[in-house]
């Protein structure tokens, strides 16, 4: 069932039924006007990833200010953008099975949609698909620029793979994907530099070797949060597909700049909001969110403005608080806010958006891709 | 928005759409059975946590062999029940917050619902809720048997706690609440034995502290799949709120007896049915079922029945399969079963059970409780 909304507009933040997902309107603002100004002068474009947020509405915040359109990694995902009116949509990721990509093809009345391969029998049945459809599909190949998850390797492989989508008749060669993933987490810029560095080579490799076949390359795709000014300045990249900017998280604010000081000018805009249900003693208290409410496959959240506690350990639907003193325990029913370790999957686990400014609650949205997996 | 269900009755196990929750019914029924045979000559009573399995569906299941009621943590996990039919309801945890307790009182119409406190405070709330709603309920006291988390201790924080209900206007004592949760994944039967009898003694004493001030205690609940058995020969607990055993988990399977073998006499039911959607070079393939799809809080899941196939690192919506030979690389497109590390947060990720008997499709079961954190 889908869950009942946990405020009404109008609310009090300290009002609003816990564990909720809040935004912080203010923040999540600046975070998109913030982006828009860091690229314009790039000229690269954003086509941010909805893996993130999840939502047609803040989609369209994000392509008001710019973006050419929108990443997803599933076609489920697709589908809700589609449907939301998003008309620009590329699935950054491998799609496997007829009914997924009937499905994707389908959307293309509706929307320009695009899929990525890293394989022949993937351009086949892509075209079978597009065949029966009666549309034309544009495809990208994904190399693997150093996360050694999906892709081929850059160079002669992912050439031959971009020939044999350009010679199929319902097929378009769209260009590469190139994202590193395992490069955003890096804590030093040095770290993040020579990962990216290298990714950057393979793709200009890439498409150097691509020009040669005379195959252009409309896009170049790839960057997240904790990387994209590098891609950004490369020259190869065209499109960056960052995602969690929007809210930022625990784990993105720990990357550092050359001088050791947090790297990000992005604010955080995302909170779980949960309720003290049990103090049983001083320096123990317990929340009524766990790692059902807040992901922590990157760590515990951090308590937002409270230095002196500590969410230490998360099971199903309680959080365990380490309080540093009788002076900072917090109330039986008091309200804190968690920034989660990892904002993506925890978007995942709530059905509505609760965006707050200045302690008012303004407006719900759905999180209308929540659970979208297929 | 509620996702479309993978599957309909009838299709073939291999045509069901990635990732799905599917839950084995041979084995499912056999595990219900079980435990109902296995508390029978104990005289103890299963109240069978529904944190588990999210289903009126399931609970009724789980009754019609005998379970006296469901087990919830939540108050919004208890009105699906209650709207589901199930008759007796246990919130064997802390609810705080007007809100939520008028809610649960609200449900007395239509269901017996009781309800955990751990401090005065509570106590006088549910007072106020239950006399606004012009009914009596029922309150636990919970202790804290060992696990340093939501509880009073043992002996007379907690009798106190137990008059100031008693002597409450529109309160009913209705027994005391003693979950040991930290016990439940320890690996060894002497470690488990350790804490579990630690929370008996102090079940035990706080049993006769309560007696000897004219308080009767209808419950002792507690116990988990880890370590029901104990709980149940002790004589002092009177029900057992197992969830997990209906479909167990990679990590209780890990549980072992006195000889060093698996202690679990129950069967993997519950499997996330994932396809291979990239298959880049031998040794290396890829699921497009992360941890978005399978949670990883108790430990990578693992591949049902391929033993030279390793689940070894799971990003949002990818899982990284090491594969040991060339021989076993499985096929792109190729379904494979995961057995999730946790049952209990993976089906929080779905909308659907699809049944699964012999290979064929039998049923679609709603996750009706899915995301109910509130």
């Amino acid at each position: 069932m889908l869950q009942t909304p946990p405020a009404v507009p109008g609310m009090r933040e300290d009002e609003i039924d816990t564990p909720a997902l809040v935004v912080d309107l203010d923040a999540f603002e600046y975070n998109l006007d913030h982006m828009a100004a860091l690229l314009a002068p790039t000229g690269v474009k954003l086509r941010a990833h909805a893996k993130t947020h999840k939502s047609p509405v803040i989609a369209k915040l994000q392509m008001a200010r710019g973006a050419v359109g929108q990443c997803v990694q599933k076609v489920a995902e697709a589908e809700i953008l589609a449907w939301g009116g998003i008309p620009d949509i590329l699935v950054s990721n491998e799609v496997v099975g007829a009914q997924k990509l009937a499905r994707l093809c389908a959307l293309s009345s509706i929307a320009k949609a695009a899929v990525c391969v890293d394989d022949a029998a993937q351009v086949d049945a892509i075209e079978r698909a597009a065949a029966d459809s009666g549309r034309r599909m544009t495809v990208l190949v994904e190399i693997d620029v150093g996360a050694a998850r999906c892709g081929v390797p850059p160079g002669p492989a992912a050439v031959d793979l971009a020939k044999k989508i350009a010679a199929s008749k319902h097929l378009i060669f769209g260009g590469l994907q190139a994202y590193q993933g395992s490069a955003q987490h890096k804590r030093t810029i040095a770290e993040r530099q020579t990962l990216i560095g290298a990714a950057v080579e393979g793709s200009r490799r890439t498409v150097e070797q691509l020009r040669q076949q005379g195959l252009d390359c409309p896009i170049v795709g790839g960057a997240g949060t904790g990387s994209f000014q590098i891609e950004a300045g490369s020259g190869v990249y065209t499109e960056m597909q960052c995602g969690s900017y929007i809210f930022m998280d625990a784990d993105y604010a720990r990357n550092l700049d050359a001088d050791g000081k947090p790297v990000s000018t992005f604010r955080h805009a995302l909170f779980v909001l949960a309720s003290v249900m049990s103090a049983p003693h001083t320096g123990l208290a317990v929340l009524d969110a766990g790692h059902k409410a807040v992901s922590i496959d990157s760590g515990m959240p951090t308590i937002w403005g409270k230095p002196d506690i500590r969410y230490v350990s998360a099971s199903d639907e309680h959080g365990k608080l380490d309080v540093a003193s009788e002076t900072a325990m917090p109330k039986l029913g008091e309200k804190l806010r968690l920034v989660p370790g990892h904002c993506d999957p925890t978007v995942d686990r709530y059905d509505w958006y609760v965006g707050v400014r200045q302690g008012r609650v303004e407006c719900l949205w759905p999180v209308a891709a929540r659970g979208a997996m297929a």
